[in-house]
């Protein structure tokens, strides 16, 4: 699938890791960066992130075949609004939003209202870094990449989307928004929150100041996650929150059983709820993306 | 500090990984290891871990200066009936052990019965491995180790135990045993038990083959230490469950917390609560041991 030009909407990790990658593989002819700060465009053309990097929307998506948004997701709908009306007619649109429900129903229609087509997607991919100094080419090796159709999607922009993830070295991954964003709530989502809750609580000073002189590599790689952007998690948890909620109050419940095993004093059945534990995480393998 | 003789009863990750490092500092002498099985003296011998690798706990203690328990838990108080008969006066012990306060009760009687000084510590160096091949060198390398002396502890015993994990390249740091079980819980088990309640949860097939193919590196990471051993940690948990539980409910009362800004559809507040824990984070840095 060479196409004549691609463009991004945001040069930060994931946009400047596209366009590492879809220059890597020769994917299109000329890839474009739309940027929001004078002092990106220097920075995104030093780190070879596109071959045009502009603040201008019209110059950038201006003959793009394809156009992918990859702002936080907060800002998409308005950026969509900005950019449509400089698209050319069939123009494929997508996005790498941690969530889907939302923005595929927001920028569906506003896609099809200019001739354009809108397929949602999310990469599976990510690091708690930010910014285009941290983008690399192989980001999307071997992840996931979730592809979002709806009943009315267009099959050639839904064929166009996935090949352009499997070009990128991705294995796309169908499912329906709602799917989607119940899926990574559990997954993703509500992982995150859990290393932001033990960093806050474990860390407070309250606990003096030898709680912190034992954290060691356990709890350092527990609370990784906690590192990242509260702006961009605060807007992911606001437009997923119900199946935020619904995957904590399943997490609650599962510690909830182990708390009245422990209160119980049952050590046949600790070491099974463990050991139930480790088999899954067991058969899982831990097997995913830039291992 | 050079000792006569240093000798390990129990041969594991722990066990292994200080006979290495004893041996790379030149800290002893001689180091005895003392194995359970068999097959047990050649994988030792062959990975260098002691000079002299034994089934019998005679000559593995006999003559020792230091002898460092590295069983698990629950096999520590046997086996230190088994070793002190064949110890002479004034020989100190330690161990390795995860929790302090049941241990340090159960062994410092035992251990001056026989004119021997007890003194537990506690190295915060670990890794989901088990087994003498997953030993280190470095295992200990700016690690804390806490060091637990209580009223009647002699004074030249603790030094000698600070010293030698000072040799092996970990900083001592003294605490009571029950003010250490109070922080481990926060910092070290129930992180544990969170890994494991979340691949418990997640990885459950009544979710759908597509919830595994959505799993990504950040999950990865907060579920490594489900992987650890059950058997081990039902025994950890059992020497400290009022702690774990204490912890369990500071964090459940943490999540709840959140969970009620997410209900409650508080963007500004929800920010907030992940800018706190993620400065917490940020101020600790993660700088822990083996980086």
């Amino acid at each position: 699938m060479p196409l004549e030009r691609l463009t991004i909407i945001g040069a930060g990790l994931l946009g400047g890791s596209i366009g590492l990658a879809a220059q890597a593989c020769g994917l299109a002819k000329r890839v474009a960066a739309l940027v929001r700060r004078p002092e990106s465009v220097a920075d995104c053309q030093s780190l070879g992130i596109a071959d045009e990097v502009t603040l201008d929307p019209a110059a950038a998506v201006g003959n793009a075949d394809l156009v992918v948004l990859c702002t936080p997701i907060s800002g998409m709908t308005g950026l969509a609004k900005r950019i449509l009306p400089h698209i050319k007619p069939g123009t494929v649109l997508t996005d790498v939003g941690s969530t889907k429900r939302q923005l595929v129903a927001e920028l569906t229609p506003l896609c099809a209202e200019t001739g354009a087509h809108f397929v949602g997607s999310h990469p599976m991919a990510g690091s708690e870094q930010t910014g285009p100094a941290a983008a690399r080419a192989d980001l999307f090796d071997k992840a996931a990449c979730v592809v979002t159709p709806t009943d009315g999607t267009n099959a050639d922009a839904l064929a166009t989307v996935s090949a352009f993830w499997t070009s990128l070295g991705s294995r796309p991954v169908e499912m329906s928004p709602a799917l989607h964003d119940r899926l990574v709530a559990r997954c993703s989502h509500l992982p995150h929150l859990l290393a932001s809750a033990l960093a806050g609580s474990v860390l407070d000073s309250a606990h003096g100041k030898q709680q912190v002189q034992l954290c060691s590599t356990g709890f350092r790689d527990m609370t990784r996650l906690a590192i990242g952007s509260p702006v961009m998690w605060r807007d992911i948890v606001g437009s997923n929150r119900e199946d935020i909620l619904t995957a904590i109050d399943e997490f609650a419940k599962e510690l909830g059983q182990l708390r009245r095993l422990i209160a119980g004093d049952s050590p046949e059945a600790i070491e099974a709820w463990l050991q139930h534990a480790k088999v899954m995480r067991d058969n899982w393998g831990g097997s995913v993306a830039n291992d």
